[in-house]
C-alpha cells in the first residue's frame, strides 16, 4: 500500500547547509504525466518530544523564544536526537536538560513523519509518568527557557485558547489521547 | 505572557529561494547570556487541511507521493493558501481539487503555528460535514493523487498502525477530538 507509483529522481544537489539541516533540490518526474520539476527536501535528524506528568497530575512545560515566529511559545520539552543516540535516551536527556525533571517511568507512545512533504525526519513522542525535579536546567547557549507546570486537566483549554499553538504539541497530545483511550487516564 | 524577553536580530540574509519558500539566516543575540549565533527561518505561506466527512460517516483521504520521505502517504486533503485567498476558500478549493468532494457545511476548528522553531506560517484546520462527490479531480502537474474513503470509526486504528503517519494529520485529528468533546460526535 505504501509503495509509490514509480517517481523517478533524475538528480540531487545541495541548496543550503546549516548546522541543523541540509536543503536538497531533487529533479523528479511525475509518473502520471511525465512532468519534470524540482522538489525540495530538508535533511534533518529525528526529533523527540516528551509529555512529562508529575505525581500531582501536572504537565511540565517550557516557555521559550522561537525564531520562526519571533515570539515565545509554550511547549512540552523536546529536541533533536544526537548522532548515535537512542530516541528514548534523547527523550530522557531533553526532559532533564530543559526542565530538570526525570522519572524511571518512560514509555514511547507514538511516532510520525515530522513533515513528509519537505522533510525526511521522524518525530517520536514519549510519556513520562511520576516526573519529579532532580537537577538544575542545562540550557544550550542558544536557549532561554522557563519551566512551567499546568494541570493535566487544563490541557484542552490551553490548546483552545491558543496558549499552546505549536502543531507538533497537538500531535503529541493526540498520541496521549489515543493512549488514554486504550489504557484509561492516569 | 507571549512576549519575548528581548531577543535582538542583528541582521537577516537570504540563504535560498524556491517557488514554495525562502530560507533566511538571522543573526540573533540570546538575552540570557548575550550569546550571538545564526538562526534559520523558512518563510512559507499559510497552510490549510480539511477533515471531510460524508453522510455515511466516511472520511475523505488522498494517497500521494511525498518527496521528503520518498514514499506514499495517506493524508487528508490540504495545501497552500494562494496570495490574497481566504483560508476558508483555500480549504474548499483544496478539498474540491484534490478529491472532487464539496459541501455547504464548512467550519474552522483550529489554527496552530506549523513549526515555529524554523517556520513562520500557520496551519488552519477545517471540518466539512456532508461532503459529497461533485467534480472531477483537478491535480497540479506535480501531483499524482488517489482518493480513498475510510470509516470515521477506523481513524484511531489508521493512526495506531502507522497507515497515517504525517504529524500534521494528528494535529488535525486532535482539533477534531476537541470539537467532538465540546459538541458531541457527528
Amino acid at each position: 500500500m505504501m509503495a509509490s507509483r514509480g517517481w523517478k529522481k533524475l538528480s540531487t544537489d545541495i541548496v543550503a547547509e546549516t548546522p541543523l539541516f541540509t536543503m536538497k533540490r531533487e529533479r523528479v518526474v511525475n509518473p502520471r504525466n511525465d512532468h519534470e520539476f524540482d522538489a525540495y527536501v530538508i535533511d534533518l535528524s529525528d526529533w523527540v518530544n516528551v509529555i512529562a506528568i508529575t505525581p500531582e497530575r501536572e504537565m511540565v512545560f517550557v516557555r521559550q523564544y522561537r525564531h520562526g515566529i519571533s515570539r515565545d511559545t509554550l511547549e512540552i520539552p523536546g529536541g533533536v536526537i544526537d548522532p548515535g543516540e537512542d530516541a528514548v535516551a534523547a527523550a530522557v536527556r531533553e526532559l532533564l536538560e530543559e526542565t530538570g525533571y526525570s522519572s524511571e517511568r518512560v514509555q514511547h507512545i507514538g511516532t510520525v513523519d515530522a513533515q513528509p512533504a519537505i522533510q525526511n525526519n521522524a518525530l517520536h513522542t514519549y510519556l513520562v509518568i511520576d516526573a519529579e525535579p532532580t537537577a538544575e536546567l542545562a540550557q544550550d547557549h542558544g536557549e532561554d527557557l522557563r519551566v512551567e507546570l499546568h494541570p493535566l486537566d487544563s490541557l484542552d483549554e490551553l490548546v483552545r485558547t491558543g496558549e499552546i499553538s505549536h502543531s507538533m504539541m497537538l500531535t503529541a497530545f493526540h498520541w496521549l489521547t489515543l493512549y488514554f483511550r486504550k489504557n484509561g487516564s492516569i
